[in-house]
């Protein structure tokens, strides 16, 4: 595997694995208030475009990551909604 | 352009634009206590990594989209440290 390749898979692993401390404390806190909820409602769409993207296109790591991603994603637009 | 890539770009807008309404919604209030600062010290990371892939593999769409995400991240991140 080359330089370039290692660096894209280090990327894709610090963006997927960031939403989850932002999960976790959400969950603990139920505290949503500095959260933008026009951002997760726009990502969580995002992520779901580029895991519909990931699938059509036979993309094994966009849609690996973007997978994760969305259930990070979606259980914090969850809470924002909720705990608003 | 097919749509499969129709549906790249659409998400690429919606992931990197995301971030802007959280950007303004932190600098206008200063309020950062639900926003976690792993998540952001993370994301920003993967975002460098990710302009640094683009820049390197030519990925035009990679690397703007990054670019833009990363100086978004910066700003909420220093956001976090100052007012946390």
């Amino acid at each position: 595997m080359n330089t370039s390749t290692l660096t894209g898979l280090a990327a894709a692993f610090c963006t997927t694995v960031s939403f989850l401390p932002q999960a976790l404390q959400t969950i603990r806190t139920r505290n949503t208030a500095s959260i933008s909820l026009p951002m997760y409602a726009l990502f969580t769409l995002g992520t779901l475009l580029w895991l519909i993207y990931g699938v059509w296109t036979s993309n094994m790591p966009v849609y690996i990551a973007n997978g994760i991603t969305l259930v990070l994603a979606m259980i914090i637009l969850a809470y924002k909604i909720k705990y608003k």
